[in-house]
């Protein structure tokens, strides 16, 4: 077994409280597993009238055409998904036949306040009915990022969010097993 | 009576059929009511970390602040919101006592797929949930794009949309005067 | 002023704890408000078949037409909405030109699990939208029903929940006295 | 290959085009397959107070129990599902173990106004996370029922929504297989 997953943050900040999960994560993958994270950093908002492919948006495409499931820590802004983490995902349905998402599991977490941003991740499990992903149901990861969980660099602290994190990335490496087998 | 929208458009595309939506809603509305159209091709992406607000950023902060009420054309990609939309209200909420957005009244209307953005639509509703913004509830604008209700630029030609949307801007007059009273 | 609150649980339990949280609304009215309950007990499923309607929706129906605002208590099952609170909302949606909801101002509370049925109530907010009622954006009342907000009989104990739960009846009277204007 | 689909619509109208919808999916079962119906008509909202499960309870629980898949006809009412189709999933869910529904498969299928119950169909999305019930992504069922596809009975008379509601079957036959493999 050799699988590759990608992480990708909504939040920008270095010290986001979500990349801190995609790191317990990838601290935590069960063995065979190897997990990349995506740089958003550079890349634009999708815009038809665009040409050509910047260049870090094709970085990150090239990422997910080789990555076996998608782990997506939804950052939530105003009770919704972070504009970031919606847009490339955008960017990424535009491929012919949705060839870099269709079919493929994805994990969700997040990060935020009290209710650990679920009101964004219900949103993004709707987005991931058109782009044909196919969302864990069990578990989901609610990070309440004010109880002391992250430290101040946005590193995931807490043991039992860290269970949690490692709980479902073990569901996550089970599902793209089976849907690759 | 003087009152002034602020038009915003989801997508950045020049002939965006939201876009023309939003022309056609200027070009119906009840007298005693303007409305200027806010530029989003130069802001960036929210991010805690930048300690200086961008210019672009501040040109819509400064017509928000003038705003009496909102237009919101919402483009719909796979199934929510456009980046662009969501990410200028995410930076207008950061202003302090929310003063640029709460209480105010908005109209809701998109052009896409079938079902004209309805999905994306709901979504922005919860959004202005926290952002303390008032939806009308009727009358919806849905707009299907593929069905020769636009020109090649994105202008509305339809005359039944028209007028569904003539009559949103007449219903958000009349609610932004009874909020104003 | 006198103002006439209806309130609406969506649990059917003697000892609901949205019961319970209908009681601390009635408790903490503002002077000149008055509130009932309905009792949705022996209402029936909305069925188009149905050639009479039965008594205990006409019972219902009597105090909603009556009512210049509502209070739904909305129990959470599995992630939406409780159906016996949908469910007298359908039957009350299909008088003549939605007179008994038309422009109504709602508030919506919840007692639940450690989300305090906030997915619930988003689901109501969307139904809220076609039924042309219009629910306060704030306060929002979440209550954890299992952390000993509650006693064994569904009565609110927790003083901060029971001040919020004021402060939205508050809030809700202001609203429903500028909407009369 | 012997799998059990199981019928459930959300309406109890007896000429519902929720049923026609169910009635057209049995009509186009890949072979080896077969579909029985779910009858809600006797089964009372769920109500923790009730010692017993009421007889027609029993029965729907006893069909889902030998179901390998589930067909959920989302008839929609004022931007939701109907109560009875939510109500069956509440009764159900509360089986030790979740042991009735818990990772089966699900198509999910709607017939009503201009958009075809799509606004309920999200919601109950959302429902199956928690139940753990793993509903297809595609193809979407959306029926128009105002629009001359079905006929005065309920009966679906459309050939291209037959096709879909026939492609859609097949693609729970085979994600069904996948499960069970």
């Amino acid at each position: 077994m050799s699988l590759k997953f990608l992480g990708i943050a909504g939040s920008l900040r270095q010290k986001s409280t979500n990349k801190g999960l995609l790191r317990a994560a990838q601290a935590s993958l069960p063995s065979g597993v190897s997990m990349e994270f995506a740089d958003l950093s550079d890349v634009p908002f999708y815009n038809a009238d665009l040409t050509a492919k910047p260049a870090a948006v094709e970085r990150v495409l090239a990422q997910l055409a080789q990555a076996d499931a998608l782990v997506l820590a939804s950052t939530e802004y105003n009770y919704s998904m972070a504009p970031a983490l919606k847009n490339i995902l955008d960017w990424a349905s535009r491929e012919p036949d949705n060839a870099l998402l269709a079919g493929k599991p994805a994990a969700i977490m997040g990060a935020g306040g009290g209710m650990g941003t679920s009101r964004a991740q219900y949103h993004l499990r709707q987005v991931c009915v058109f782009l044909d992903l196919h969302p864990l149901n069990k578990p989901e990861v609610f990070a309440n990022a004010f109880a002391g969980a992250f430290d101040g660099d946005g590193n995931l602290t807490d043991e039992r969010l860290q269970k949690l994190v490692a709980d479902q990335m073990k569901a996550l490496a089970d599902q793209t097993l089976r849907t690759k087998a």
